[in-house]
């Protein structure tokens, strides 16, 4: 699970716009790729230093520039240089305790945002922050480390599927977040999976552990929506087509995105509403458990004690007690015990205790 | 009752417009009937195949195709190709996941909406989603699956009952958005009994049953909400007749569905109101009665504890115990025990224990 | 107490505009009075048929026509006819499960609201909706049934006190409106009498009773809620002043009334906060309750378990058991006990348990 | 502490503008005061009839009348019939259940709040409701009772400290609400007091006391939050200068007063949520101390039940038990009571219990 | 920690615009330092009255004033007269409990706000009231005492690093509202640190100093929340660029501090949620142990009680109890007992309570 709070201690002091690395450093070598492609050619090149991408700028046809990996000072200043970024955009992308946001510098837009996926082995998910700056032909994709939810948007490309050879740069930033709020639905998936087990555990047999989960269910939603309601902004700042970046035509992918995060929003909401239903029931039943144990003592305390009292009478050493000479002295105080037990017996029926 | 989440696995890493079928396959062969009428004709029919709607598309009389099954891919592309519909609105329609919207396609309206039924049998809601095309002179219904809460408008459109043959296709969509509200209140009715006859248990014998009702109510509180809120704002857009395929005279209408609608939103949230309290007071009664079953415990205890306490003092075997040898020890003995007894039953009493 | 939910089932399937009375039936026959009056004249009459008044709508007099009983198909249908209101109006009317609303039919203003009282004899509040139709010189009000908070209003109107028989319609719909919402102030005092005596039984002696009241005020805070609300946006859209019947100087009073509405919200959420601070503080003083019992057996149990032990040692048959033997066995064995108990009763006395 | 509510039945069924006193008559005889100032000169005069303030009315120097008493409805109807006030607003004046409001009737202001104060005798908030009319050039203040927080002020007039004998009406107003206002702080510095000394007693000794300081306390927020939060839109809407009697200069002050009133919300709604939390606190230390008890009674009685156990065992009259004969039988009996007490003891301290 | 409320009670009945100096001295004598710069040159200088600093005043080059201590009226008087502030500005400096606020005076902007540091020693956050004067070309900033987070500011005007020297005032301004904000960060990495280590201890050996943990992160959560809320308000305020006195080019600055301060907030509502599902989880397992705990009593009582009676009848001093001259009777005693204390145990395992 990722953490809450990425240390921002590094950066304290310094002058705004130095490019200072926070966060965790997923990747030793940083790698390049760029695709630069029209409706009729394609080139996919994976680069060895960050100054052959420098070419691609200037051509009319698109440009995607993609590097996995932000810590590495002097790449982002190169890049930064080259195509004329902000400082401070510079310092967003390196700084990875980013809240998703949209900026429009004019001649570019700069977004960031999560793109989480769920790790089926440590049952965890797996959040790294994706940069795009989207030009005028260009885009250009920052992400902290390789491997990413972009694989399937390549292969469109490479093949021409669908629209995305056509759809100009806009296009493509719109398929990269696309392909970014799917993921997060596949994490939801998983997560309603777990709340749904978790549901039939808290049913059949709620247990400690049952308590932990809901925990932690807790805790990723909190970050799940700290995650995802700036990302609302994001996509609602983009679709409602205020840059000149982006085409009408893009407009009406845009709105099904931002449906999509809507839609995402509210799945969040409801699970939210579910674990927190939950944990009242979890309670409930801990006090439903308690109550029978308490029954279960409460019933032999109260059928016993009177008779080990009425034993202890008879084990008294006086010297003058006529019970004790009687014939059926001993029988009758057994049928005394047994009275009483079926007293009792009785009384916890009609209080309906068994 | 259904699933808060339906898979999207299936479709991520499609290029946006791809028909991919989201949900359960609720019927093997999709079924299509059209009604075409006007004020004067009526025109019923059961098709074959699909094309032969499309003779309907151009007549000036209003025509209603309802499509029940949206798993097929075939059907849908073609539909959408003859009257012109937007691949993302296709993906919508056999994307059952779907949240309540409008979108307005300027030469056609799109309205996607969940028509709810209460099974009586399994006493669970059931979902369905109805997604809506109103185009000129046409209105398009996609439903998941046969049967549905629009038998009453056919009738009315055979007999010529109300506005409806005069009403065009504006009326039409306004009477199946009627219809499926009109289906909300008939599950609130069932919930709303389930929660009285819930009360009533939690008044005079609350048992963990009550909190598995008050948990399930909860549950379909939440998927309610989720279905209804987003619903508001779909009619809320009709009624505000922004698309000019909407007629001044239909507006009252769809502000009376749209009163109709607030007021379900209003009972969802004040029935929310009640469950959540229910909880409450069925944790003060567990609370009750686990302080009640430990009262009886504690007077038993402490009623019989310095009893036994004093039967075992004259259990012992010293060998020089001058009580043993009175003859009126036994009795003193018992009185001593009485007194104990009757001491602390006057100090429960008090304690207003009794 | 009024229920949450009116049973819908009847009117499913039907066309709009269909009228169906919906709630229970409160009276058998309709009754009908008119009131028409200006500053010089007064005419008061109980009508025996609908017909007869006609007669009043088109004099230049303001005219009052009050209807007690809305379940009459046939009246309320020929009322709508002759004064030319909606069929959905006329629905609205019948249907006793209306949410306060108001609606501008241009010719004619359509209110409908909650009438409140309190019975003092089955402590419940009475619910009754009113639905009140200004037009151009007369106000049209439909009851469930005779018996409301308007005499004091036709006493005015009789006596011609205050500016009532100067005012015209609108000032009479201001003034029935006053009324009704005076009726709600009235419930209040009621239920903060109940919630202060609630609140001092919790104090002095918290009972499952008490608990039961609670449950039954956070009922009624919901149902009150749920009636003011919508209210508010009512007189506020009246008040408002966007309708032309209403004139510029009953503005003023509208907005008296509008203070009055908001004011009843204020105390209705206040005393929601009160109701909910009072489970809070009945689960305390329950948990405080089982704590002094549970304290109650420790000390005994803590005491005696020990003191019974060493009897029970000494009552054991062993032959070779020295101390039996001892003459100062018994006493020393008695002297043990009490130290024993005195050292527990200082433990206790130093965790503040006694 | 004030109640919450106050009965409006007495009003009701009453036309509008009907002077009738709604609260408590705190004072026998109406007591009017009058200063009258400009920057040079200054009268002030106790008036035996409400007559004498007329003369202020039409001179050009500001006049403060304060009328101490608001029961009487001759002296409140020829205020208002001398200085044209809207029945209306004589009605607010002399029902003491307003809530705080502005009114503007273009010719002079309305402004109604609750003037609050400590009493340190009872330990309870003193509301008293305040209602001013702001003139040309005059401000007339109702109070319930003589004895006010603006004794103050009055000296700054008389010295002529500070701008306000040229600061003409508005500023009076202004200084007046921001004496209340002030007022408001005081008031919350006494509550901050006890909050922390009932935190204090928390941390250490939580008691029954402590829970009904802290239900105390929740009261006292949502009555304060009732009183304040109106205030708010008061000064608010005074600030915003719509009315021609509120001068640009004084603007910036009533800003200033506006900000406290802010500061005031917000420290109340702080201090809610500490004294929620501290309700939460308690809860949980009372469940930590009946752990305790528990493990108290827990550990005795495991320890020793085995132990009576056995010495039951060989407390049993059988004429064949070995053991008896044996002559270490005694001395093995203890040693087996020692080990097992030993190895209960050994369990808690695994379980950390001790 | 910083106290919630700061005593107002000095302040009371005076006229506005009084200097009172409300909160803690924290400094005997009142430092004044002075910075002077533009791109060539820089003086810095201490400064021993407060006059000196009066010659920066209508230099060309941006001066910034910093002066640690408000408690002494006289100097606060002499740079109110001399930069021309308007009185209420100056109580404002000198009073500080103020809340987060921006006010434009047209000629000079003044902003509070407040700087956090967490001081390592006592674990606690340390709050210091910073008032900042923005005027043409110079910028003057009271603190409450010495020591601050200016430092690198310093530093960076010093060596001309970055943009601060050709920036100008507003430039300054930003970047020490950028420090302040970024000191919020380092108090929010601490506090993360201690919820996490809380929740560690929560989830191995939840005590009760967790509980105690927990209260104390609640109340700095409630602070935290109560400085950076109007602070968002403050820095966007700014960044509207509504004042004349704030360039284009520092906007963009602003911006990002301005997106700083959301995720303070951010975070902070996040840990909030995190605190608050704590105290759940807390006390959810003090019900867990409580639950165990009663259950340990439970199985050892309800396997005893019954032996111990067993014992008990044969103990008991009858002359005619056959059972006690068999032979066999002991040994059948014996194995009674063994059967119904295993006959227990089964039970126990089936309930799962083993």
């Amino acid at each position: 699970m990722p953490r809450l709070l990425k240390k921002m201690s590094k950066k304290i002091g310094l002058p705004p716009g130095t490019l200072v690395h926070i966060g965790e450093r997923k990747v030793e070598k940083v790698r390049i790729t760029a695709i630069d492609y029209d409706e009729a050619n394609l080139e996919e090149r994976e680069l060895a230093t960050i100054e052959e991408c420098f070419l691609f700028r200037d051509s009319p046809t698109t440009t995607w520039i993609n590097i996995d990996g932000v810590h590495d000072v002097d790449i982002i200043e190169k890049i930064g240089k080259h195509f004329n970024l902000h400082p401070l955009l510079l310092e967003d992308v390196m700084n990875t305790g980013q809240r998703a946001k949209i900026e429009d510098f004019d001649s570019y837009v700069f977004v960031v945002a999560k793109m989480l996926s769920y790790d089926q082995e440590t049952h965890s998910i797996q959040a790294e922050q994706v940069s795009l700056v989207l030009g005028k032909n260009y885009v250009i994709s920052f992400q902290e480390q390789p491997g990413d939810l972009f694989e399937a948007i390549r292969e469109r490309i490479r093949k021409g599927k669908g629209r995305i050879r056509k759809g100009g740069a806009d296009y493509l930033i719109y398929a990269l977040l696309d392909a970014m709020v799917d993921g997060y639905f596949l994490v939801l998936d998983h997560i309603g999976d777990i709340i749904e087990s978790a549901e039939e555990d808290l049913a059949t047999n709620p247990a400690p552990q049952t308590l932990e989960t809901i925990r932690m269910l807790k805790r990723e939603m909190v970050i799940l929506r700290r995650f995802v309601w700036p990302l609302r902004e994001v996509i609602g700042g983009l679709q409602r087509g205020e840059s000149a970046l982006i085409q009408k035509a893009t407009g009406i992918y845009l709105r099904d995105v931002y449906d999509h995060t809507i839609q995402v929003i509210d799945t969040i909401e409801s699970l939210r509403d579910m674990v927190s239903g939950m944990l009242d029931v979890y309670l409930s039943s801990m006090s439903n458990k308690m109550n029978e144990v308490m029954k279960v003592l409460t019933i032999f305390a109260v059928i016993f004690i009177p008779l080990t009292f009425v034993a202890g009478i008879y084990g008294m050493n006086f010297e003058f007690m006529p019970e004790l000479k009687w014939e059926w002295g001993y029988r009758m105080a057994l049928i005394v015990m047994g009275s009483v037990a079926t007293g009792m017996l009785c009384y916890f029926k009609r209080k309906r205790w068994l």
